[in-house]
Order: structure tokens, then sequence, then C-alpha cells
């Protein structure tokens, strides 16, 4: 493969990054029509936290992180660092001394489609993490491989630059070019919920105020009051 | 499939599900005879808690929810909602919107053969969940099928009005006909695991309160007081 | 096979086994050359734990924890119980009774190539467990195996006697000839670790302290400014 | 669980098993209404095999097959025997001799949720077997469990007495009360298909005899002629 | 996501693609630098296969395989049809009928990430196909997605157009730009290979004509006669 | 890890592989007490192949083969290669070029805790293979191992100089010393089951000739003549 690192890329604009703080995952995945999901074997090894920034991506090869010491470098304040490998690896390609590199240079949290270790020190450091494994099994760091480029993590295409977002529930990308629309339809999404929350609030049913019942009708769906009623 | 909802089933005596309410799943699991336990694939997204009541049950196309919209509605206080597919799923059938919606319903928590998402908001609002994945991956709500069918979740049928117990070991299904001799049996083994405490306490061992050592016996084994003893 | 207890077993030294509770897994396993580590499928059930001592094994025949409670017995304070089956397993064949024993006996913990059950309890007690599932269904009492055998455990074979460590990351072992150079080479590395954390926070790149800059040279790794100037 | 042996049930009429032995698994499945399918999880040991027959259910304890030979006396000539696992299990429950005897009674195949062994054996005998797992591990035969009580297998449920197909694409049970309707349904899907394919040959397109050029327009589908057109 | 067909893309040479075809997918996956490889779990549902053509992909939606029939009629003869789903899958979303389709258009096979039915016909019309399961669960057929995206499968990029070489190993892909240099190296290796048969053929070892004898001794592994000079 | 090669083992004696060369792997696992069998999820990647012989073991760090080039030049006319890996692989670490080399030397097949490649050309060579992953992913040539270690093939203890047996049903481990015991009940096992044959071509059921009928009773298994008598 072509083995480089590209040092500036194209970042969001901090304000549209701002907004995009107010929003969660499920929120952005679903106002961009179901897409940008990173396959949900990558999981958070901390709870309740959030973090959204501009992807700087590593590929590294299975077995060997050299360059995500290079992508140490490149990253700036704010950045997320997402990490993928050459064939499939399960491996603690990140252990405390990386983490607190990254810290150093301010990023905000890790994306790796592998394995991390020196877990509970990094839950220490408050640096949070998806990963797809927690492994002690270790790296070399003389493999060249690219940081930078287009990257698949967890069966999702990443560019560096586009918007990651990652908390409880897994991780989102939003694409440069798509930031905008889905900005607003997050928003306008979050602004419904909020109004059907207050509905659920008062009693009111989905089967109602989405007007389901028509659908259970158009289905088929008979209603019965009693097993009784329904065998005889 | 059939496509149907029933309205009202037969719940467990209320002063009867008082008293499961002191028990907890394995021993329940154990006192009738090692059954009713659903697949340990479905696993409690919270620790430390413990629920137990009837069983209402929504049978749902993979990919979609639109019967636990109509289960809600035949949901009553102190309820589990158990949800299955048709055809296998992870997806994020369930968020926080449907939680607060049962949670309106006085519902006390939901076993999920599939995933669910909104997990943060999920815990904060003290809502028990036991399910397969955390996974944002979203559903439709337009195809029909059953609320209050018996359902197979995670290997167990359940049929509508069933007693469920859920804790950090998993999930237990109690047939409303053998509610009584299992609650029976549970508080005897329960009984006897204090009396098992003390001798614990006490210093006992259980090779001689259990009477293992002519187990052993019988099973010819050996033994020695060293390695070097037993090689020669 | 053959059915044995060995009573007595050579443990390590008190004072090295001291020494080694000031180190952590992952450092252990890359000191002694990336041996001794038990797959990461075998997990913690709690985190922030840590566990240090000598390995009392027992084999069990899946399905069965006889020598669980043969094994108690012939434990003595500081120990660390390692238990594996003949035939794979996901049981819970430990629950609360078994470990107030392993307690009353001084047993610092648990590493289980198979399932527990009465989890909440066991949290509750402070006893640290590593093990590959958390399932309620039951085990008999009643076919003979081995205490104190060699013992294959997530891969990883674990003599009587070896010593143990388990944290966050995994669980690795220490065979008992190796004790003393892996001691050495461990608290090398810490203390190289030390100052390279120093370093870190100094600011210091990876890429310079540790001499990557000719690696990547040498794998003909290109750096570009932008992405503009590596396509042109 | 209760003990028993029922020796005899009801089976389909011999006419309608015939009628069905013209269909397939999919085709079943579908004309159902996508329902009875075991998980494909289960999957044939063979190619090209295709059975069909009603179910005699074995429902033994994980690691013990003492039911199965209490199913085979109430097997009769063109039975299928399903079996299925109090606990999980990919023991080998099934070998040479339980099929020599499966095969005198003239059992058509085997659907079972655990493991077999005697594989090799087994192929040259010819006798059709869809498993979880090929192993030697074996098992105890002392246990009391149940021959002909309603079983889940895979994930379904199969009552004594329902239909099952087998083929290469897995298995598909059929309720005693849906046999003259789904094969009715069963019927017409094949035909249909068979003048489907007739189209197929004919050079015509499924977006046109289907009617989904309209359906893409509806999902606002867009044609360009080339990616140059698209980004422009 | 965008829903788009697009009707023609840039395929590669003919006369290139049948140079291709003397290669295998592991010499290609190796000469281009180890990359290009799609995850081992799409296997191939039949023995002995080998394809090699330009990549038209269909992206659906999990359990709709709308734009499977949007893309037959994109197809061309010598083509190989690559779906993927938004969403992860393993139903049967190709059967007998696309199969049958697909060869009136002469597409060469299949690669599909996600799962197939009607398999024992598939391979009964030599239509190879690399799948990740065989499973009767059916899709609907109402839901818009992408024909010739560039798109994610089984973990790689793939491109319309892009050359795709899939055997018993599984399944290679080739880049437009390199199809060039890629072929010229899989050649060398070829050559170096048929050189390599030969010595062996000679009882020439690879420690020797591979040098591999320096290697071991830089790695400093130690030669004995036998166990006993080991351990002495 | 120490890195040695031990150039000569102690190999059973001719005669005695040549009478296990008439048994099968599931009546040896038996024979010698359900000991020695490797793991499932190495499988045999042809149909009807069985081998037996000494094993030569090489153990490999993941991702690197150097150990089997070394391990080669060791081998023997009739020895059977077993391969294991520090740290997880499904790597395709063999391929056509090793396989010629071992089939040359006399090696009768391959025992792989790992991957293989060039698959098809392999089972045209009509070397016989059980592994755990069939992958193109390569692996480099520079880090030292061990062959003729104690190594852990499939959670199963392998000693050089051990007698494998693989065949269809999986792969099984006899230990030096137990070559004679194993030997004896195994075809004591062999004798009987041609005796049960007998008995079963009778028509005999195995509920009378084994005793059954009496742990039915002892286990409280009640015979209902239908499913009426049963619930009324």
């Amino acid at each position: 493969m072509e083995k480089f690192v590209i040092k500036n890329i194209k970042r969001p604009e901090k304000n549209i990054v701002e907004e995009y703080k107010r929003l969660d995952v499920s929120t952005v995945y679903e106002a961009q029509g179901k897409k940008g999901l990173i396959n949900h074997e990558i999981q958070p090894v901390q709870n309740n936290s959030f973090i959204c920034g501009p992807a700087v991506t590593a590929v590294c090869y299975a077995g060997d992180n050299l360059m995500i010491h290079a992508a140490i470098e490149v990253c700036q304040p704010g950045d997320i660092l997402v990490v993928t490998t050459i064939g499939e690896s399960t491996s603690g390609m990140i252990g405390e001394l990386i983490v607190m590199a990254l810290q150093k240079r301010g990023v905000k949290g890790l994306i790796i489609d592998s394995g991390i270790r020196d877990v509970a020190r990094i839950r220490e450091l408050g640096f949070p993490v998806w990963s797809k494994a927690i492994s002690s099994e270790g790296t070399t760091k003389n493999r060249g491989g690219a940081v930078n480029a287009a990257a698949i993590c967890g069966g999702c295409l990443i560019e560096p630059g586009d918007l990651i977002l990652a908390d409880d529930d897994g991780v989102v990308n939003v694409k440069k070019k798509d930031l905008e629309t889905t900005l607003e339809l997050s928003k306008k999404r979050m602004q419904k919920e909020e109004m059907t929350k207050e509905k659920i609030n008062n009693g009111e049913l989905s089967l109602d105020f989405y007007g389901l019942r028509e659908m259970l009708e158009k289905e088929n769906v008979v209603y019965y009051d009693s097993y009784q009623e329904q065998v005889k």
C-alpha cells in the first residue's frame, strides 16, 4: 500500500463542531439517513463519555503501531484519533504512554478497530476510548502505513477531517459535505423528540400521536380482549 | 404469522410476586429443576438491578418495532416487557422515548432479544434493561406482529403472564402453573444456603458438610502430599 | 485422566510476591518476552482490581465442580484459584457460597475458564474474579478431576505455584523458574516508562525519543503537507 | 422440569407429507409468512440432502443423551428426530451407533441443537443431519428429560408431530394447524416462480415484471449515466 | 444516504482481465503489498471456483434487496456483483431467481456481505458465490440505496470497476490505478514461486534458499540435539 | 520466551502407530477418559481424511512463520506438524510451498491453531490439514520461536513425540506414557461397539441392552400413551 503522512487536513469549522456537541450518536445517525454508523463491536471502555471532533486517521499493519506514533505529531487540540489495521487485530496497540502523548496534544478521544491496554490507567486519565478489545498483547514499531489516509474503521469509511461523535451508544461519522444538512436535520429531530417527550409525560400513547393505529389496521393486526377470545 | 394483540392476560397474584422479590435468578432457576433460564448472551446493561413481575410479550419483525408501540398500551404497573424478533436482530429497537412511555405505564423493566439505544439516558432514567446489544441502528414502524403471543426469548419460551426475574446473573422465567411449587422450593433452598453460610463462617469445609469426600473416593481421586510423591 | 489432589505445592517466596505487587499485567507480559498471557476472552467481572499470588489449580469436567470443593481445602492465604474444564464450558461453576469459602481460606481471587454466578453478591464481597461468562447455569458435584495438576487456562499453561497477576487488562502467568529474571526486567521496564512519561510531559515526541523517524524513512513513508500535494 | 415420554403423537397425513416433499425450505418459510425458520447456526453436515417428515422431539440435559435412547423407541418410519438441550451444548451427543438405530427405525434425519460425532461414518450411512457442531466430546446417559415435549430448537418452537423440512438452506417447521394453508400458499409461490423463471429466460428484467421502477422512483433513486454526471 | 444508480462505469481493459485470470487471490494480495483483502468471514459456498472481473456494486439496506434488482440491469457480461448492506445482515438476499437473472446478463459471480438462499440450486447452476451466511431469511424490495457507489464489503473498500478476484482462499480487490503494477508484481511473484517449487522438488530447504539460518541466529534461536541436552 | 530447536525427539514405536491407524478420534478420546481433545474450532479443510503419527511442534509468534521453516528440517517421514502461535492468529501461515516441502519430508498432515492459504492447491496435493481459518493474510519470516517445545494447540497440551490422530471429527492427542493403555482400551471399546452394532442390526434397543430403562425409572421419567393422557 502507499505509505504516507499527510500533515495538514481540512477540519470542520470550530462553531459547527460546537453545535454538534449538543447532539448524540443515535440522533445524528438517524438524521443523516441511517448512515455513518461504526459496527457495534467497537464499544466504549468507559460509561458516560461523549466526544465530538475531527478525525485524524492512522492505518497500521496488524501487530504494529508505528503509524500511531507518526499520527501524534499531526494531531491538533480537539481532534479524535481513529486507528484501523490492515489485517484483523485485537492486540493492545495503545497504552498509557500513547494516551498521555495524545492528551498532551489536546486529542479528545480514540476510536480503534483493535485493542488497547493499561485500561485502568486510561480510565483514570479520563481519556475516552472506543475499542474492539482489551488485551495486553503488544505490538512492534517498525512497519510503515499511513496517517490521514481514508480508513475503514468498524466497517465504515472515515476520511480525515470527517466529524466523529461517540457516546455510550457507539460511534458515528459525518462526512464534511454533509455537516450542515445533518446538523439541521438533527436539530429538527431533537426538537420533535422534545415535543414527543411532552406528549409521553402527558400520558399520550405513541399509537395515537404517531398514527400507528392505522398501520396496525393496514397490517391486519386483530385485537382480542383475552386469550380465550382469540382461540375460540 | 398470526397478527394480533391480546389486551388482557392472566397475571400472577400480587402477593406471590411480592414473595418472589426476596429471591434471585440463580436460586429460582435451580429450585425449579434448572429450567426457565434465558441464554446468557442477553445481559444486563447496568449493574445491581433486580426486577420481578409478569411478562407482557411483543413479537416484532427484525428491524421493526411497531408491536412495541402496541404493547405499551396493554402494559400495567409492575409488568415486565419481553421483546423478541422474527429473524435475528441486534438493532436498537428501543430508546429513550419508549422507555419513558414504559415508565409512565409503570413497567418495571425490559428483556429484549435484540439491541437498545440511548443507553446512557436509559441508565439515568433508572430503567433496568437486559439486552443482546447496544446499537444506534434504527427500526421502522410498519410491520405487524403480535402482542401477548407465546414468544421465544433467548432460547426460552415465555408465555404472557409468566413471572420474570432478572438480576446481574441473567433472566429466569417461571410458568404460571409452577409458581407455588417453585416458590416453596426456592425458599427451602435459601434457608439451606443460610445454614451453609453459617457452616462456612465457622470454617467447616464443603467436602465435609456435603459429604464429598466419599464422592472423591468413589471417583478414585488419589491424595498425594506433594508432586514428588505423585510421580515417584 | 489421572484423578488426584496434590496437597502441598512449592510457592514463590513471600518477598518476591510482594515485589510483583508493584507491577501490572502488561508490564510483566512484555518483560518476559510477550509470553504467559491468558486469552482476553477471560475478562474481569469488576473494574479496578489487582491480584497477585501463587496459583492453585482445579481441573474439572465441564458441568461439574467437585474438584473446586476439593481445592478449597488445599488453598492457603494469598493463593489464587485457577479453574479450567475438560470440555468447553460457560456454566456458572462458582457462586456466593464457594467464594465465601475461598475468602475464609484467605484466597485472593479467582481465574476461571468457564462462568460464575451470584455475581452481584461476589462483587459486594469484594472478591475479584476473571471469567469467561456470567451464567446461572448450574453444575453437579460428582465427577473426579484434579487439584494442582498442570492446567490449560485461556490457552495458557498454568502449573501449580506459578505466579499469577491479574488486573483490568487481563491475566498473566509467570513460571517459577522465570520469577527473578522477569522481576528484574519488569522493574527496568517500569523505570524506563517513568523516564518516558517525563519526556512526554515535557512535550517530546515518541518519533524523536524512540528514534522512529528513521524507521519511517526506512519504510519509505512519504510526508505531504496536504492531500492536494499527495495527489498531484 | 417434568420428565416424561409420550409414546404416541399425532402425525400429519401421509399424503400431505408427500406433497411437501416437492417443496423446499425457503419456499415454505416464505409461504407461511416468514415464520418457522430455525437459526442458521444449525447447518447441514452434508450437501444436497432434503428431508421432510413429522418431528419426534427429545429434550436432554446438556452433556447427557439418555432421552435420545428413549426417543428411538417411539420413532416410526418417516419421522425426523429433533434434539435440543437444557443448557447450551456443542457436545457430540449422537454418533454412528445411534444413527444406525435411528435408521433401523426408519427415521429419515436428525435436527440437533448441539453437536454430533462419527461424522464421516454418518455421511457414509447416508443419514442426513443438521447440527450446530461436530465434536468428539462425549456425553453421559443418566439424566432424565423428555421425549415429545414441546422443544425449542435453534430459537424455534417445535411441537411433536409438526412437519419438518430441511435442505441445504436450513430447517423450517410447519405447525399442524397450518399444514393445509401453507401447502396451498407454497404451491402458488412455486407456480409463480416458474412463470418468473420463464420471464427471466426471455430476458425480461425484474425491475419491469415486479414493477420495481416505480418503487425506485418513489424512493427517490436518481439515475446517472456516469460518475462524472453524478458529481457535477 | 444518497440514492442513485450509475449506469455506466469504467471497466478494466479486457486483455488485462484475461491476464489476471492466470493468477490467484493470495498471489495478488501479496503482490500489491498485502492490501485489498476481504475479511475471511466472507467464504465461498462451493469449492474449486475462480472468478475474475470488474465489480458492479449494490448497496442495500439490511433486509431489503431492491437495489440488487436495479443492479442487474447495469451489469454486463464478465462483471462480478458485489453486494453490501447498510446495517449488518445475514439474511438470504439472493436466491435462485436473481442468480438466473445475473447469469442471463453474463455475470460471472457474486460477493455478498450478507447471506444467500436456494444454495443447492445455485451450486447446480454453477454460479460461484462468496457470502457470509446461508439463510432462508427473506427480504423486502422497497428501500432505495445505491448501485455503483463506493461500497465497503467485508471491511474492504470496493469502487465500481475495481477488479475482483475470488477463489477458495477468499476475495481480493485491485484498484483501477494499481492494475498494471500489481499485475507485473504478481507475475514476478509467480515466476519466483515456480523456481522455489523446483528447489523444493530437488530437496532444498527454505532455511537455505531463503537464507533463514542467519535470521534464526540473529534471533538467538539455539539448536539442541535432544530434550536432554536442552534441560541439562 | 526461550528460543530453540530440538532436533531429535522420541517418537512412538512404529508398530504401535500402525495399530492406532485402525482407530478413530472419538474412540481414542473416549478410551483415554475423555481427554486429549483439541477444540472443535480447529476443523478439517477436507472431508474423509485420517492421519496418525508423532507430533513435531512449531511455536511461532502470531503473524510470523519463521519457525515453520525451521521445523521442516527436523521432520521425519510419518510425522504430523503441529503449529501454534503466541498471540491469537487466523493468518494464512502455511501455503502451497510449505506443504510441498512438508510432503517432500514425508510429513503426513498438519494441525494448525491459525489459518492456511492456497487451500484449493493443498487439497489437490492431497495433504490433509486441520486449521482454524482459511485466509490469504500473509506472514513475515523474522521472529524466533521454538521447534519441539511443549505447545498448546486448540486448548490442548501437545508435547513433541505425542501421538496425534485426526479425522472428520477433529483431533486427539495421546501422551507417550498413555500409548499402551489407551490402545488397549480403544480396542476393547471398538470390539464392544461391534457387538452393539450387531444388536442394533437385530433390532434390539439401547434402552434394553444398555439397561437404560432402570435409569429412566430412577430419574422418575413417566411414560404416557399420548399427550391427552399427560395433561389430564
